[in-house]
Formats: structure tokens, sequence, C-alpha cells
């Protein structure tokens, strides 16, 4: 394997063996497997449990990471197509790359969104990018539309607890000071579409996902045998729901104009996962991918109660990561 | 042991046991002890010396460690009870130790003060915490009013240095253009106290030790057979001491009121360890934990001079963290 | 070998070894060189080329590394002589260097210029200092004048292309938004004139290297049999040029006064590497040290069409450091 871009680029059957990879790296230690190998991880908007989490299994495996942060002290990566501007980023990311993976044996990179437009995030063309100038395995650990490590550990996640293939997956919207990226919830959702389950997007008028964002989700549905709806049904949603994942996402039409998007998002400031949600459900586990609004997204009595699962996904993300860099550096044939 | 967050909690036997441990590593090799295991250390304050010290170490006996910063990039970490506020921290501590604490095989964090108050400072509860989440082997890397790698580590020094345990310990206040927090000085009295010393505070009027704090110190000097004492008799104080410990603390009445506390301290702007304080001692040495501010807290030919013992407590700090590691990790049976 | 601070420190015949050396390490792991050493990397500002390199390289030979940036949060090293100011730094390097030497085997120092005057960065009071306190090998990681890793890994650049001693090396300046340092330039004109290559720097009048900075050269192309000018004459510099080393740098006499090095600069911003330069070289291979201004400083026909060498010097960073590495550390006897 030499790309872990998306899910979309994987067969069923492969994300089941990385799966299932992970399940045995969960219990058996390996920690010989990686030994000279030295993993790149650049980190072009910071996350700290993607940092985190890859360091440690990488470390566990016996290899080494180095890290690169932009942002920190005066340095910058540019990524805009054409001419370096005189502004501040004395480096472009077509010379970036080329360098750091022959530093290495693999690259993990961290885009995030470039904050411009939807059709940007939708196309992603700073991930292309990096794409076209890498030779050796790449990680996507998180960009504009796509987190497939957090993809991978969720689909372990509901592996761990035994949800059917064909459950009902509820993504509830919830509230959140700030307009926040649609990566993780289309990487939720097309998860659980891809996994073969009943997907329902709850979330208020005016937040529904972009046309295009729709069209791939139903096709990871017809590739899954799932299903995917939108409603603003909270009633209809919840009934059988055998997950209620929580997330927040900024209205597509406003998502890069936060003052706009605070308009839209005002009236819906009580819309928060409450205790009283999985009432209806069937036994609903409860998601959340992590950091949490505690109280203001999810009620801390859900968030911290049984039916929660947000430490075992984070968890989850260590072992599907170490699969996923076995798949690439080590000797296994996934 | 799975716990260091203070040498209170510790018996003396123990204490000596860690510190013999670390005169042993000091010498020989330990190159395979933790190998596979994984500390990850956490710093809601940036504090380099620390960094350093426990990376080499970690590193030296064998083992990884990986490094979260707060504050770099937009990051950071709610630690307030309630729930999350609308502010900038996306991610609450409750949420981050039980992933951190998965992910490896120790935890060190240092959380340093709130800055909110002193009697938040002394009842801690932002240690409190993270004590309560975390099941696995947790070392306080300094926190609003400890520091007990420091204070294992100036035990070491005064050992190395054959102080006699009952000798005088002078912990002199000195000027600094801030108000520094008490964890340094109180961690040092208590350490000293507690190893059955003579200790002497010596401090301008107003910048006495609150009565909490005198109570700590004072229960410590009676385990450990040695007296506590305040004075702004400087004269009297150095007269027979065998250690000057120079230090910088805001008056406990203004601490978190920094316009309030500089007039208090300006009258005390001379106030600085000088080579003529050392006459009347016994031989001191000069204890420092760094970092100085050169020629404002101490004159130069003091901290640079032969009686100077401030890198050799920055050096022990290494050894001794290498032992408490070993006594939570390895197979030492401290 | 204790110190590697600059290449005018060490005999043709050492660097020699080195650059064959480095050439050995390329193609042969050597896992297992440095394992149980630690390195400890100091950047006074960030270069994360330098650090990824450096954390690759050191891990690539079984070691570790840690690794302390000043200007990450609220830390940073004051390095004037004289007492401590009132200002920011809490910590000063004379107190800083000491522990850091002991907590590791070898230290790494990237202190830039401190940007006062041309004269302190000819002199580099500071990178002396550091020299002066310590004892375990020290790399200099880029200081005001010198980047020795940049010079080694640039002269097994030139051996990998079989430049000939003797050919003409042309270092072209190029606009930059800002005036950027006098190191690299005089790094790469100090090396070519090393090697025995006959220099010539090729820049608008006004940005000449100041005399000093000159003789310095000279004296390099005395003891390597090349030969040093300075001219404005495009057409006859590239005439015959072997290499078309591509830089920015202030003009000297206005290097830290960047308002008045602005309007020396205007007029200039024309200047930058096209490929039309390159038709009456000797097939000349194109030098940059990244990172690039792309359009800026060189056209990205050039910089990424196939006589650019400029990935290629980036990647021999790592194989020299490497080879400086064991030479300081390993039981290499060059």
């Amino acid at each position: 394997m030499n790309r872990f871009l998306t899910l979309r680029d994987l067969s069923t059957m492969k994300i089941e063996r990385l799966v299932a990879r992970a399940r045995h790296i969960e219990h058996w230690s390996m920690a010989h497997s990686l030994i000279g190998k030295v993993v790149t991880l650049l980190f072009l908007e910071p996350s700290h449990r993607t940092l985190a989490s890859f360091q440690a299994g990488i470390a566990q495996l016996g290899g080494a990471s180095i890290v690169l942060s932009s942002g920190q002290g005066k340095w910058g990566i540019e990524t805009r197509d054409g001419p370096s501007k005189d502004g501040d980023p004395e480096e472009h990311i077509r010379d970036t790359i080329p360098v750091l993976e022959e530093y290495g044996d693999a690259l993990g990179v961290r885009c995030g969104s470039r904050g411009s437009s939807l059709a940007d995030d939708l196309a992603e063309p700073w991930l292309g990018v990096i794409d076209s100038l890498a030779r050796k395995p790449l990680i996507n650990l998180g960009s504009a539309m796509d987190h497939p490590c957090q993809a991978l550990a969720d689909w372990k996640t509901l592996d761990d607890e035994e949800i059917p293939r064909d459950g009902k997956f509820v993504l509830s919207w919830a509230w959140h000071p700030r307009p926040q990226p649609l990566a993780l919830p289309a990487t939720a959702a097309a998860m659980a579409a891809r996994r073969g389950m009943k997907v329902t997007v709850l979330r208020p008028e005016g937040f529904g996902f972009p046309a295009e964002l729709r069209s791939r989700i139903i096709a990871e549905a017809k590739r899954g045998g799932g299903t995917f709806e939108e409603t603003d049904d909270r009633v209809g949603a919840l009934a059988g729901a055998r997950v209620v994942y929580a997330e927040s996402w900024g209205a597509p039409a406003t998502i890069h104009s936060p003052a706009r998007d605070s308009n839209l998002r005002a009236p819906q400031r009580a819309w928060r996962i409450e205790p009283s949600w999985l009432e209806s459900t069937e036994d609903a586990i409860v998601m959340h991918c992590l950091p949490a609004r505690r109280e203001i997204q999810i009620a801390e009595t859900v968030l911290d109660g049984p039916r929660s699962r947000a430490t075992r996904q984070a968890v989850n993300r260590l072992h599907v990561q170490k699969a996923v860099l076995l798949a690439m550096l080590g000797s296994d044939m996934v």
C-alpha cells in the first residue's frame, strides 16, 4: 500500500483486512516491525491527537518519527499555485515534499482546509499537489474533506461493539461557537455508508451537505449496501438508531464566512446531544471524534456516560494507524 | 510506584532509595531498561530544562517520548470545571488525559499555576483532576505549588556534596522583574525540612510564605527532624549556613496582581545574592534551580563561582528522573 | 572531531574524507552506529530542513535526538553579554549550554544572526560563547556567517555531478522581498573557493561582499587553488560557468536596516535566474540551498528543470551530516 488518502480509494476487503490487522496489533506487541524506519509527520495545521497517536504508534513498532509543524515561529509553507507572493511563507510545498520524502521512509501530512472556498475544499488541490510530488508512502493526516485515519478507527470501533453492518447510524449536527470544517462529518457519514449502514444525517435546515459531498456518500452507500438520507426530524431520526455520532459543521453556504455563518447558527444554540435523545434508540452507542465542547455540543452526562465510545474511538486511532503503517512499511501483506 | 506528585507523599526511606538509585544510574548505562516503553510529556506551560532532561533520560534508558505542548499554534486545553466556554480551547483536560494515557505507558504533566488565586494554587485542583483521570504512572513535571523532580535533584545534590542532614539551609528571596510562582521556593524549603535541615527563609517583609504553605513545611520538618523559620535578618540568617539557595517569588498577597506586586517589590531591587553574603557562612554552597536572572537575582561572580552548584542541580534532574521512571516502568523494586 | 563550526577550520583532506564517508553512508545502512547516543539540537531560530535532516539522520544511525526551539511559547534565551535585562528572556545562554551538554553526547546549535550589526555578524560572538562553554562535540547548524553543513552538502553535490575542481562557479545574487543574511552566500563562495573553483560573485552594485568577508574567501581560495572575483557583468560572468548558484542577500551597508535596504533593492526587482542565463554556460548545473522564492528569485522552469540540483543539495544534507555525526560520536577515524 503506497497511499492512504481516503477510504474511498480502498476496496471493502482491504478496509476489513486493515481493521482485522488493527485488532491483532491491539493485543500483540510488534516492537521490531519498523526498526530503522523513519516516518515524517508534517503538520500544516496543529492536531495533537493525531500527533500523539502517530508518534506513539511509530515508537511502539520500533520506528522513529520526525515532526515538522508549520506556524511555529516565523516559518510557513506556501501552498497556493503560481509564483510565491511577497508575503510571509519562505518556502513552497513543491520544494518541501521532494526533500522531506527523501529524508524518511513515509510521509504523513495534515493539510486541513485552505479556508478559501467550499469548491476548493471539495477539490482538495493541496492534497493533490502533495500526492503528485510524493513517490514514497503517503498518509493523509486530515485534509479539507477527508480523515481516513479517523474513518478506519471508527469502523473498528463499530466492529468492536458488534454494531450490525446494516444498523441505523445517525450523524447529528451539534452547535459550536465557530463554523467547523466538513471533513469529519463527511468522513463519518461516508464510512458508515460504506460499511453498509442506514445513515441518517440529522441537522437544522441550512446545514445540509453540499450536493457533491452527498453524491460521494451515496456512491459509498451503493458500494457498501447502505443508505443515506438527511433530515431535521429528530424524533424520526433517532428511533431505532444503533449509533448517535455527534459532530459540528458550518453551513456549506457560509462555512468560510464566519460572520454570516454566525447568524445562521445563532437560532440553533440549544441543539446539543441530550440524555433524552437516547431513549428511543436501540441502545445506541454515542460517538464523538474529540475534541468535544462539553455541555455545548453534548451533555456531559452523555459524553462521560456508559453509552459513550469517544475515548475508545481515539484509542483505536493508535491501533488502526499502526496497521496502516505496517501495510505500507512492514512485511504485512494486507 | 504509580504516582510521583510531591515528595510529601513518599516515605523518607523511599526518597533515599530513589536518590541512591539515581547515584547508581549516574555511573552505569541502563540503555535497555525501557525498550518498547512510551512516555507522554504534556506541557500546559513551556519548560525547556524539564523537556530536555526527560527526553534525554527516556532515550538513554531505551524508551521513547512523545511531547505535546499547549499554546503552540491555535491549540489549547480547557482545565476549568464546568461547561466549556465559548473561548479558544477546543479541548477539555477530561478528554485529553484518558486518551493520552492509553497511547503510552506513563504520563508526565507540567500544569503550572492557573494564575487565578493563591487559594487555587494551594489546592491545585488542576493536578487533582489529572490525578483522578490517570490510571497509569503519573509524574508531576511542575505544578502550582510543587516540583518533586527538582526536589529530588536538589536532595541528591546535597548528598553529593555531603552537606550534613542537620546543616543550616538558607532559602533567600531575590529580586526579579516579575512576580514568580511559589512552587520552587515551597518545594526547596519542604525538601530541606524533610531532609532534616535547619531551614531559614530569608525574605523582605511582605514576602513571607502564606500560612497554609508554612504549615505544610513545618509538617515536613517534623517528619524529617528539621526546623523552619522565616526572617528578614540577613546577618543572622547567613551565619553558619551550609547552603544558600536563591529563589524569587511574588508576595503571596499580590502574586496574581502584577501591578500591585510591582509596588511591593520595587524597594527591594537591590536584594540579590552577593559574594559578601558567603563570608559568614560555613563554606556554604550556592544553589539555584535555573533559569537565573544574572546580576539581577544573583551576582555573576557567585553564580559562575566555585561555590555554585546550579549546573550540578540541573544535571541531577536527569539522574533522579531516570530513577523515578525506572521505579515506575522498569523492574526496579524501589 | 570535536568541532564542526566552519569548513575553514578543517584541512582539505578532512573535508574530502567526510564527503567520501557521506557517499558511503548514502548507500549503506548504519543503523547501529549511534545506539545509546543522544544529540541535542538547540534552535535559537527555526530551520525546518536542518531540523528534519538531523532528526532523520540521527534516527537512521540508531541514536536519539532532543529538540529545543526558542521562540515557542514564552521561552527565550538571552545571548547578550553583561547582566540580564529586565526583558523577556528568562534564561542566559551561559546557563543553558553547560546543562544541555551534560544531558546528551553532542550539541548542535542554530544561532543565526543577532541582527544588530554587520561587525557583530562577522565576529559571531554568540557562536564564540557557545564554543567556549561546550566541552562535548559541537555542530554549527547555521550561524550569522557560516553554515558548514550546507557547505559540505554542496561540496558533495559538486563531486556527485563530477564538476571539475577548477571549474567556474558563479554565485548570483537574486532579488528577494527582504534583506537576507550573508551566511549562505558567504558559505557557498568560501566552499567553492576552497574546492579550487574559479568563483565569480555576480551581483548589483552595492551588494558586494564586505571587505573582511572577501578576505576570508580569498584566503580559502589560496588554500584550495581557486580564485575569487566580484562583478555586475552578467554576460562575462556566465560565459563558461559550470555552476550557477542562486542566492539572495542584503546589501552589507544596510543589511540590518530593512527600510534603507528596501530602497537599495527596489531597482533590482527583475534580477532573477532565467532560462536564458544558462545558454552561454558550459552545461551549468543550477544550485539553490532552499527555501526558494519561486518566480521571484528564480524562474520555475529553471528550479524545476533538468539542470536544477536544489533537491539533491538538500538530500545531501542528510548524508554529510551523518558523516559528521559518525566522525564525532561513532568509531569513524575520519
